[in-house]
């Protein structure tokens, strides 16, 4: 299967597209709005794999060529451009493909980090409003820590939760979850509970910044 | 320490009665509304710690006598009825006891459960407004599965997070929390850093709801 990151060149970004690339045999196309940058991360992720005795293409496109490309479009760029991301590679996406999103809207202020969600209810809503028709939207990986995630040695052991509405769509994204070492995909229903699963993420940091020893944490549901 | 559990005929309220009075040497008051209830409840409690080779003495009353005989006060109720609980013990605690909310506001509607805070921001800042002065509220055991917990056969290898603003009062709830086998508490900051907390409880529903052989959920950070 071809999967696209879209902001494949940030950190969550990079994470997702070493780990495809490293544990399945999913062809991953780095994608950016500076077809440039999408370039040079593709050839670095493509050399940090090499060195790890993975020698396969990932390759850099914009966001646009890069979607046109996959099947599976992951929106890896931050909350705000979510929006604008979709609504440039709307021409790009056929019917049946799948939009990703792992986005979560947070702010930090001087207590901790907190839940912000758009007025859409929650990033995932958002992207579900601009997807064009007949392109089914899954919410998922919103609750890894990107550091950890692009640390091929970081062993994961951890949970990422899916909702959706459209259950092939669901069913897609939970075995590409499923390709990566340590990573559970969990059913957390329709894309209507996803605010719950995006509100951890602010969650996660503040336990990490209050509890010695604990950093880039993911969870376990058990 | 004495430990008064507020509604603690109710199910969250066994499972921390009977865990404390089974795991720590600390002492269990149940209280409730009715105190024929709280009574009846403590000598089950008894009945079955006693079985399990624990013989212990747990008593019951109402809420204000059980709130009056404690340092510790857990408002083992539903969010609903957390403030008028507060003010009709309010007279019964002394300055330096500890209040320690539980609860979390949530609603069901057809596509799953959601957080749905009280006004407040969260059912733990609720409690806080209705606290007298001098009496320190910590958020804690809100995301634990109450029959899991009353279940003394059932492992945990659980978290359970804390919020407070006085650190004096939460090391009290630290300690209390780490005194229950097999349950790990962890520092997720301030008062204000409740909701996340609260929100992930319709999360462990929804994710229980929809995925074969999950029930009882609990979650660890890692």
């Amino acid at each position: 299967m071809r999967i696209a990151l879209l902001g494949g060149t940030g950190d969550i970004g990079e994470g997702l597209a070493l780990r495809w690339a490293f544990h399945t045999d999913h062809e991953v196309i780095v994608g950016s709005r500076d077809p440039e940058k999408a370039r040079a991360k593709a050839d670095e992720y493509e050399t940090e794999l090499s060195s790890r005795g993975r020698d396969v293409k990932v390759n850099g496109f914009t966001n646009e060529m890069a979607a046109d490309r996959a099947s599976v479009v992951v929106l890896a760029v931050p909350p705000y451009h979510v929006s604008d991301t979709v609504e440039a590679v709307s021409d790009s996406l056929s019917e049946g493909d799948v939009l990703v999103t792992p986005a979560a809207g947070i702010k930090r202020d001087d207590d901790g980090f907190h839940y912000h969600p758009p007025k859409a209810g929650s990033v995932t809503a958002l992207v579900a409003d601009a997807a064009p028709d007949g392109v089914p939207v899954v919410g998922a990986f919103h609750n890894l820590a990107a550091g950890r995630l692009a640390d091929l040695d970081a062993d994961l052991g951890i949970d990422t939760l899916l909702v959706a509405d459209d259950p092939d769509a669901k069913e897609t994204v939970r075995l590409l979850a499923d390709g990566i070492d340590g990573l559970r995909p969990l059913d957390a229903g329709g894309l209507a509970n996803a605010s719950e699963i995006e509100a951890l993420t602010p969650l996660l940091i503040n336990v990490a910044q209050n509890n010695e020893g604990m950093h880039d944490l993911g969870i376990e549901f058990k």
